[in-house]
């Protein structure tokens, strides 16, 4: 017998998953490696322990172990804000007026206002195990920023954040959220790197850029004993934490007895859609089930429609490992399209594994279209989102017109990772009509894939 | 036998309250009636609703029925965002090594960002029914007009909001939220009313008030066929509609078998304290239970602690009803505290008669000292606090210092009213150093309480 389905499914705090689940233990055929940038060979342990810290640098490089318990302090942390809800999107069907069912993952109800704090408190966790001090990264939107300062704030390790000059400037409430947190926040390109330095040298008045802010927190961890640089995406111990998403999601519809037709996730560099997606996919890897996985991603940066499956670095300073994954070369440099966190010219390996053989699907979406998703979203469901969250509540709108035309109940999943209270300038933009699309064109990615590193491996 | 107590207790939507509570209908003397600003009498039926929908008037004026069915498309609206969490802090408790147990309901989990979407829904679907076309209010913060254009897209009204001009420019994104939920939004004073213009004419350049903003949405609603005026506060409809808080946080008490000792809430026009407190102050009124209900409300604007009870204007205009309730006087002009929300000069008459009986206790608290507990608050409990909602914060982490001095185990209730990520212009004054204190002095409160009307009634 079906139960009557409430608006939101909250799972109780002992439903809520123990262990977080590592999708490579599934595939058949693995990722490729992560090589070391200097010597572009397979890193290893001790190489990638140097930059990470100990425990982190063996989930990523653990391919095979298909569970880890998550410890019982992180366990705690995410009492606080988790489980988050999956909501039954009652209102946006009747207005739609399709006879899909519309649920969503909504990872947005924390300070944070995204689901990067499951894996930030993570890895400040395992920081804090080994006895670090403290902790740099870059940010660019502010959110992995964000949620970093709240995890390094919670277990009391340091916080270095470079956040990139024209978000720094743009974007001051989000810097202020970072120091109420008790981060140091300094605009990249600063004066306390020798990079920092010498960009501010070579081009003054420069208003830097992720690969240089990244380039600038590595450099920072190295130079400071008991520091180690994280990294809030891309990586496969990213991955790993963020697969409580979809845990949490599949445990919520089997409570319900819902078999979800397609899950849906916008995709950046991979951190919300590969966690939401990884127990799926682990179902259809194991051929126990079968489910339609998409990807959305901006228009404007299409690492998975129209890059190339190759080895890239996985930064603009060529400084980080490097990765096979579907990239635009990491010289590509995005337009101005306010979805911050989806401009990324690579994609998880991973995930990008995962597309190579066939499990997921892949779409772009302009965007002026999604703001108007968002701006309807907001409008009958009550919440403001993220521009990068709505690349999904488009496509999710889109299946829903497609079912009502077809008249098939399908049942569509989609991960609302986070709210758009601090991207409020953009809408401002669609509000006032002043919002542009942007595609690039071919011969503009032909240049910046032209320079892929050449690499030897397989 | 004591069950474990969750971090966050919901309520299964089964068990969300059907009706809202009316505190006046257990109070044996009731708060003294509303009167006509035009004739200093007790206001009529016929001439409160053509200010406010029919049925509002009427809930306005009912001090005898206890209970108020919610009609289910409001349940509904609910269903989106509530039942909201009452959470158990316990690493706050940790931090302050206490004895106590600390409990929050936390009313910030919507994109209005606060409690106001309960009365908003509520006020918006009664003038959906009676047929309006749409509704004008004034905005200083702007939670209340952020949850009014929520609540009128939901039902299709048109909205219209008068936002002080200060804040219109100083918060822009608080605009924006409203302008993507379809709200027409006014810098006030405006030249589209007549009150507006001559303000701006006898005083070119500035940058509003509320009460000039009251004013023009109360011409701009007598002045168009069809609209109506609405309040966010100070009213016996909006507590009624806010006793959703207080009948929550009681049902999910009562299912963990929980008796608290205090209750505590920020106080301005009484919104939230009010329905917080209601059930509870039922109780006590009807001689079942014993609690301490503590309000607390910013030594720069102290109504209940240093005002008088007296009748008084509820607006500076003088175009609104007269309540009789602690006030400041209708002239009294709070300074740049940047509680926005608890800026009022007067409060509730339901909260204000509870006081005058004894039922209530009020404390008032200075600014600096409130975002220091906001700040302990945000990085123990995760939540970036509004600083109206850190001053119940300040009051509970006092009291559960208090607790662990005297070894009590205490069971301290306390209302979280929202979120502030739109308050950051504060933060950053305070992470800088550079907020101050203020505290109107003897003088100055005599001088604006010494104008107050001369009422005969009683």
């Amino acid at each position: 017998m079906e139960k009557k389905i409430p608006y939101k499914i909250y799972l109780e705090e002992q439903e809520m998953p123990r262990q977080w689940y590592n999708v490579r233990a599934d595939m058949k055929k693995k990722p490729a490696p992560i090589l070391n940038p200097g010597t572009l060979e397979p890193i290893t342990f001790e190489e990638l322990s140097g930059i990470f810290c100990e425990e982190l640098a063996r989930q990523e490089l653990d391919e095979n172990t298909r569970y880890f318990d998550i410890p019982e302090e992180i366990r705690n942390f995410y009492k606080m804000y988790r489980p988050s809800p999956l909501v039954r999107a009652y209102c946006l069907e009747e207005k739609l007026d399709t006879p899909a069912h519309i649920y969503y993952k909504f990872e947005g109800n924390n300070t944070s206002g995204s689901h990067k704090l499951n894996s930030a408190i993570a890895q400040v966790y395992y920081g804090k195990k080994q006895g670090l001090k403290g902790v740099t990264t870059e940010t660019g939107a502010g959110q992995w920023g964000t949620a970093l300062s709240m995890a390094c704030s919670y277990f009391g390790l340091d916080c270095q954040v470079f956040m990139v000059k024209c978000s720094y400037e743009q974007k001051p409430f989000r810097r202020e959220v970072m120091r109420t947190y008790g981060a140091k926040v300094t605009p990249s390109p600063s004066m306390e790197t020798k990079v920092g330095r010498k960009m501010n040298e070579e081009f003054p008045g420069t208003t830097g850029s992720l690969g240089c802010a990244i380039s600038e927190a590595v450099e920072a961890a190295l130079s400071q004993e008991g520091y180690r640089y994280v990294l809030g995406s891309v990586l496969a111990q990213v991955l790993l934490h963020q697969s409580i998403i979809g845990l949490e999601t599949k445990a919520a519809l089997d409570k319900y007895g819902i078999r979800p037709h397609m899950i849906i996730g916008c995709a950046g560099g991979g951190s919300n859609l590969g966690g939401l997606i990884s127990p799926f996919a682990g179902e259809i890897l194991r051929g126990e089930a079968d489910y339609k996985l998409i990807a959305v991603e901006p228009a404007s940066c299409p690492s998975l429609t129209r890059g190339v499956y190759a080895y890239d670095f996985c930064d603009t300073g060529k400084v980080c490992p490097l990765a096979k994954m579907y990239t635009l070369g990491s010289s590509f440099i995005p337009s101005a399209n306010h979805a911050g966190g989806l401009r990324y010219h690579g994609m998880s390996s991973t995930v990008s594994e995962l597309y190579a053989q066939g499990l997921i699907e892949a779409r772009s979406v302009e965007q002026i279209e999604v703001f108007k998703a968002a701006e309807t979203f907001a409008r009958i469901e009550g919440i403001l989102p993220a521009p990068e969250s709505s690349h999904a509540i488009k496509a999710a709108i889109d299946e829903a017109i497609q079912c009502r035309e077809s008249g098939e109940e399908k049942n569509i999943v989609f991960g609302l990772t986070g709210t758009g209270y601090f991207d409020l300038t953009a809408y401002q933009k669609y509000n006032d009509g002043e919002m542009e699309d942007y595609v690039p064109t071919d011969e503009q990615l032909r240049q910046s894939i032209c320079g892929l590193p050449k690499v030897e491996i397989e």
